[in-house]
């Protein structure tokens, strides 16, 4: 077998053999390929794309270039979630806790900030004490205590995707519909889940700003995970504005505590609920969508998923009690408000422009290279839909310098705009357009 | 300016600026541009194409990147043919002597054989003492001297043609018409050439079997010369069946003299009068085609042109007297014939296997580090339009071994097949199937 026949073949529209994929993975891995060969291969998978078997194929050939969770000890069901990356998504702080709660192990690997998106496992290093690496026997440890462990994953997960990955990253070849499945899935099954809901943004402020581009690869998802023999539920959800209030990475396990003790903003409220309540479901502790929706309730009124969340801190190395004596006040000492240039209804806030306020702040990284602050971020005040004056303050952000500051609240330029005459404001429930369940 | 982001434009549709290609052309030669990105760089391009324009920046990139013949000591005009690549295409031997008879300088660089299809060097490599890698200055000297000059290319000819020819090879990316026609042009610049005359193979035995693919990158060779300021006559022409009576290195030599004598098969006649016409009307020697074959047919029934053929032979080294000696003996000491399995009219010769069964003998290289012999070859003696009878011999076989004999034999199964009863035969005038021209 030749590496440049495979990728001929698939230039030239061909479907790839299971032994032809797992020639060219475990080539890449090992060396044997020149990654000059694997980047022309990836970029005729960009322009040929590939069906469902051979994404599966894929998947399953970079899981097997590394090591894998062993949950074989633990009773199940296994179920995480996963998003496609947002703008204030503390979702994952919130709904792990409550799969807990409902009896449900829920294996979560997560990753830092990347581009404009934010990143659990930074939000999670702002706990002090919470220790976001776990060896795989800590991982396990916890999962089987708490039903739920967070970690990042270690070098040895899926190390043909960190290679392609780097790859794609300069070679133009990352918004692939098939590439970006299979490095979702293949870490996903690395760390032990079963059942997956994924969370697929459109938006400004998500990484497919298509609402058929984000469908396409949630279905792509879904039958891929489906060839794998697994069940899925994929959510198409909006991501045009920020989810919540805050943005940044203690302000977000602030507002995922609030949340947990049942004060929500409403556009989280619904998402959350409606994600956790898919878990519910694919984990089989709920017979239907709405039964789930009634666990996930019970779960946060009873103070169950916020048990099971103080928990899991503490079984991280987290301090808890240093945690809640942070809530209200742990704040970067430079803060400015962002003010009003108008006075009119609010009739949108820029996902993106937000966003990339946050990364001026040092919520994220713009580079890889680049620090990332716990203390930083966005506090939104005023969202679409209620009334704003000018000079009024919309939103406060919180900075270390006074120079990211001052970039921070350039880049919010125009990210509030007032609305025009067809305005009606955003039902919680058109957070999320479309929803494809193979469970 | 970042490879990626050109990578990016390309892979979008992008149409690049000039900047762009020289960075990318540059950046690769001198290895600042790693390799994986330059290949999925040329896999874009596969997808994409380039415009004239584009193509023609391509090319000059790639002229810049080493060094070029300086003729200017020499009055001109300068016109070259090359030819995509045939089976038992020995014009090239023929047309730089009738050119230079007609007062043309030809400075001819070649390549070696390559695939299934021939090569000038390996030819010119069979005559005794030959010398087919000249330094600048003696190519120069000969060319001044003679009318051409016949050479291979040297290392610092078009460095980023090497490189990005062997990525191409290594990465299914050979096939595209821009990348082919900036690869070609760029040499054609290097050795000095102002007016073109190229002979795009269609058919069997060439590398673009089909018409339209051939006709497409005729005119991006037209087009991308123009854009450079340069004339080009582009011939599309069939390669279904091998051209003349001999396949072979001497056996293309000792045919090609010959031809010069006046001796011809049909359609090398035909074709080769015809490029030799289009290099004379190019040169500026005569006002017309029609005057250009006039003076194509005087080059030869005078001996102007065979005493060129023979003034190069020795101005390069060759030894004329062995040379003329060999005529008619010089043959591998096995030989066996191709007996005919049908008494029939003979329908089609097909040149693709006649050419593989040329290169089992050694006439050329199926990879690169294979050797090749001067003495061995296909002799055919019997074309299409032909009867045949079962038992008759319709060609001979000359090979180093009896196992490449056994195994060229085997590869000529089928190359003779039987008239059908829609069969008319080719005339000659249908081997040329379109001209482009823009002189």
């Amino acid at each position: 077998m030749r590496a440049v026949d495979i990728i001929q073949k698939k230039r030239d529209g061909g479907v790839l053999s299971a032994s032809e994929i797992e020639f060219l993975v475990s080539g890449a891995v090992s060396g044997k390929i020149p990654s000059y060969q694997v980047s022309a291969w990836l970029m005729a998978v960009f322009f040929r794309g590939m069906d469902a078997q051979e994404t599966a194929t894929l998947t399953q050939a970079m899981l097997n270039s590394g090591t894998r969770m062993e949950l074989g000890s633990l009773p199940g069901p296994f179920v995480d979630k996963h998003s496609t990356g947002g703008v204030g998504d503390k979702t994952s702080l919130i709904l792990a806790p409550v799969a807990a709660a409902c009896g449900i192990y829920d294996p979560m690997m997560s990753g830092r900030s990347l581009g404009h998106t934010g990143g659990t496992l930074d939000k999670l290093d702002s706990i002090p004490g919470y220790r976001s690496l776990l060896s795989a026997k800590d991982f396990l440890d916890v999962l089987g205590r708490v039903g739920f462990a967070m970690t990042g994953q270690s070098a040895d997960i899926v190390p043909a995707d960190k290679l392609l990955y780097a790859l794609r990253d300069v070679t133009a070849t990352v918004e692939s519909i098939p590439l970006i499945t299979a490095s979702i899935l293949s870490k996903k099954a690395a760390e032990g889940a079963h059942a997956l809901v994924l969370d697929v943004k459109c938006g400004s402020g998500a990484f497919m700003k298509d609402q058929e581009d984000a469908q396409a690869l949630a279905q792509a998802l879904v039958s891929t995970w489906a060839a794998m023999g697994k069940p899925m539920a994929a959510l198409v959800t909006d991501m045009g504005e920020p989810l919540g209030a805050m943005v940044g990475n203690f302000l977000e396990v602030e507002e995922s505590m609030d949340c947990l003790e049942g004060r929500w903003p409403a556009d989280l409220h619904y998402l959350t609920r409606r994600l956790g309540a898919w878990m519910i479901r694919a984990g089989g502790k709920a017979q239907s969508i709405e039964e789930g929706e009634s666990l996930f309730d019970a779960a946060i009124s009873s103070g169950a998923a916020l048990e099971k969340f103080l928990e899991n801190v503490e079984a991280q190395g987290g301090d808890v009690d240093a945690l809640q004596g942070m809530r209200g006040k742990y704040r970067a000492p430079r803060s400015k408000a962002f003010i009003s240039p108008f006075s009119a209804t609010i009739g949108a806030l820029d996902a993106y422009k937000t966003a990339i306020a946050s990364v001026r702040l040092g919520v994220g990284r713009a580079q890889a290279e680049d620090s990332v602050f716990p203390d930083v971020g966005i506090q939104i005040l005023k969202k679409p839909g209620e009334e704003a004056k000018a000079g009024e303050e919309l939103a406060i952000l919180y900075a270390r310098s006074d120079q990211a500051l001052e970039e921070a609240l350039a880049a919010m330029k125009g990210a509030f705009s007032p609305a025009g005459a067809d305005f009606s404001p955003r039902k919680s429930e058109s957070i999320v357009k479309k929803e494809i369940i193979a469970l």
